[in-house]
């Protein structure tokens, strides 16, 4: 069940992250490590960039999806990069946004709560369609319905690949077909 | 015209402002001005909680519109400031939204586009009401326009009252009565 997010909302919880990294480069202003701070800002800068760069990729609803991630009291941490990207081709939205927002409801489901659970998604935007990489590490209880999830098909255009499976590591491949007139 | 505002979009130009700021410490701090960035951080820091003082005031959808409005290419750039407020009554967040949404309507449509507009936002609650002040400073090219409006009655418990206007200055009060159970 995803709530909708509104405006208040939003500014309230990206003020609280960008206020969190201004106390890291306050801290360690008022102990003068200056060249800890100038890297400090260069790793924000960094991660700003990323999020334009998930911004541009044309999908609003997956990109908040992600964007919002980790301010919903999901039992694991999100982070995302994506690839530079000559070619971004059409995607449906709403399908990739849906199933990913599944993805999560079925990760909270099946890993161990307060625990160190993260899931890395990778986005490499090719000529022929898109490959997003959902890397998790953490403690998985429930595999099998990890599994029945991720072997449900979704639809001609988009293939969910499950590439690797532990009790603390699981790797999931998704392609999304450019349309034929992309390709 | 009010647009509605995506949690994307939100995000962008949250990231470009606060992207400024950082630039803001970054170019000091290649200067070697350590004092000059430990200001400007403390400056942000007020800057933050004069927003979450607004966002606290339990009427999203104006302080949606004060929050957004500088993203929304009006011919006046807004600041605004909460006093601090033991008392918070209830208050017509939609009516009050409305109209300040056509006031700076009204304002875009009766002032000297691409000059040196401003337009103060003061917010004081106080036990009986709460008191909104607005302080406009600029080049007014439409006086009768902006007179006209603001002499329209809003509501029983909204009152508003031209207290000042010059060719280049003009202050609004307008009042919002706390409902009798809360006075």
């Amino acid at each position: 069940m995803r709530k909708e997010w509104d405006t208040i909302e939003v500014l309230r919880h990206a003020r609280h992250d960008w206020l969190n990294k201004l106390q890291l480069i306050k801290g360690n202003l008022s102990l003068n490590k200056v060249d800890r701070v100038k890297d400090i800002i260069e790793e924000i800068i960094i991660e700003a960039r990323q999020e334009t760069k998930l911004t541009n990729l044309n999908l609003p609803q997956f990109a908040s999806s992600l964007l919002t991630c980790n301010w919903e009291n999901h039992f694991f941490q999100l982070e995302y990069e994506v690839a530079d990207c000559p070619y971004i081709h059409r995607m449906d939205d709403v399908q990739l946004a849906k199933w990913t927002n599944q993805l999560f409801e079925v990760f909270d489901a099946s890993i161990e709560k307060f625990q160190e659970n993260h899931l890395s998604v990778t986005i490499h935007p090719h000529e022929e369609g898109t490959r997003f990489f959902f890397d998790f590490s953490g403690i998985i209880t429930d595999t099998s319905s990890l599994k029945r999830f991720l072997e449900q098909p979704v639809s001609s255009s988009m293939e969910v690949h499950l590439t690797g499976m532990t009790e603390d590591e699981l790797s999931i491949e998704v392609f999304t077909k450019a349309p034929m007139g992309e390709r």
